[in-house]
């Protein structure tokens, strides 16, 4: 039995209420791990200098005599102190990656973008989703000096998620490839084998048609259309700038 | 001019989207942090060991005939390490503890819930919402010797959830206080100063009539009914378990 557009549209609404709520709340959660995670990375560098100090001030006093078998002890021990702080901090820099990739940015200027930067960042955040991180081969054909583009950073990354969204939850067939590539015309492309982005020319006719399907791609173009054009041809969205 | 009401469902649709995708990726984004964070944390553990090693054979050392200057300098910078190493412990601790307030536990089983401990990491899950955490006074009436229940942890969660987005987003006028408070009966009581939580049947009553407005607590009431009475009186929400 066909349902009617109002359910499926309040069902839809319900549906999209609390991960919205939760998405909301991200960027504060962001900034409150922020706090904690700042204190840490200075007291590494503090206990960094603090080590290099002490290490001087054994070294003049290792050389006065200690036999030469606890002396290697010695050594041995604090490199392997060394070793162990050196992962805490490349841990701490994996976290503060992983921090700026969901920071949302919103800056609502036209500001320098280097496409393949935002790419490569793009995917990290989209690695959140353990499917894409798991399941999806990442292919990169990134023009080798880079692409830069001056536009809305929130625009931009905006219609790139709801394209990514559409392509993982609808797109994939069997093999789940995707591409993206960036020109220097300037433009950005995310192909993927399997369905066909659906063309339809307004979240308007699509509410009035009451099938959600195509959604997501058609409010991406209504998003990026301040900045460029994004058409879909077959399996490809082609982000052009003006 | 009055909006057409599949306008201003559609409307509210577009406008929960992009969060709700943010929202659906925090999981992971969570599960992603958590990688770092263990090793970070086993890391941490296992630099203890080496220092309390370490002492042992350095006391040894230095009981052999070093200066009292020297000693007591090293001494000194030991424990500065040992501070800045406790601080960075601390940090972890709290990163934790946030990022366990904002993971969904989805366990769709009913299980023992501390009602106490839930509030406490409900607000620190809010804290998030950077006027909740500032600007709201928050007034803990919390029965003493703990009020458990054994009921399903996402509907609770999400109805609390609701409730409060709606008192936070609706509800207040100039003072901004919120009461929990548990009770034995076993109950939770959110209260708070400001406009009364409006009475509605059901989600699709409020479809029906294209006002929002009212959406957020009748969801929650819709939610908590597996498990409970969910009952707005004026100013006050009261779960009441079954």
């Amino acid at each position: 039995m066909a349902k009617e557009p109002e359910e499926v549209w309040s069902g839809l609404l319900v549906e999209h209420i609390r991960p919205a709520l939760m998405g909301r709340l991200v960027q504060g959660f962001i900034h409150n791990l922020s706090g904690p995670l700042q204190i840490l990375s200075m007291q590494l560098e503090f206990l960094s200098f603090l080590r290099q100090k002490k290490k001087k001030l054994l070294e003049g006093v290792l050389l006065k005599g200690m036999d030469p078998d606890t002396r290697e002890k010695l050594y041995q021990m604090l490199e392997g102190e060394d070793e162990r702080l050196q992962n805490v901090v490349e841990q701490v820099e994996r976290i503060n990656q992983l921090l700026s990739a969901f920071s949302l940015k919103t800056n609502p200027d036209r500001t320098f973008i280097e496409l393949n930067d935002f790419i490569r960042e793009e995917i990290i955040f989209w690695e959140a989703n353990l499917f894409f991180k798991h399941e999806v081969k990442k292919e990169l054909s990134l023009f080798p000096s880079g692409v830069t583009v001056k536009t809305i950073y929130p625009l931009l990354r905006g219609a790139v998620d709801l394209v990514l969204c559409w392509i993982i939850d609808y797109g994939f067939d069997e093999e789940k490839v995707i591409t993206f590539e960036t020109r220097p015309d300037p433009s950005l492309v995310i192909a993927y084998k399997g369905t066909p982005i659906p063309q339809q020319t307004s979240v308007r006719e699509v509410v009035r048609r009451g099938d959600p399907w195509p959604l997501y791609p058609v409010l991406a173009r209504e998003i990026f259309q301040e900045i460029g054009n994004l058409e879909f041809k077959g399996n490809e969205a082609i982000f052009r700038f003006h």
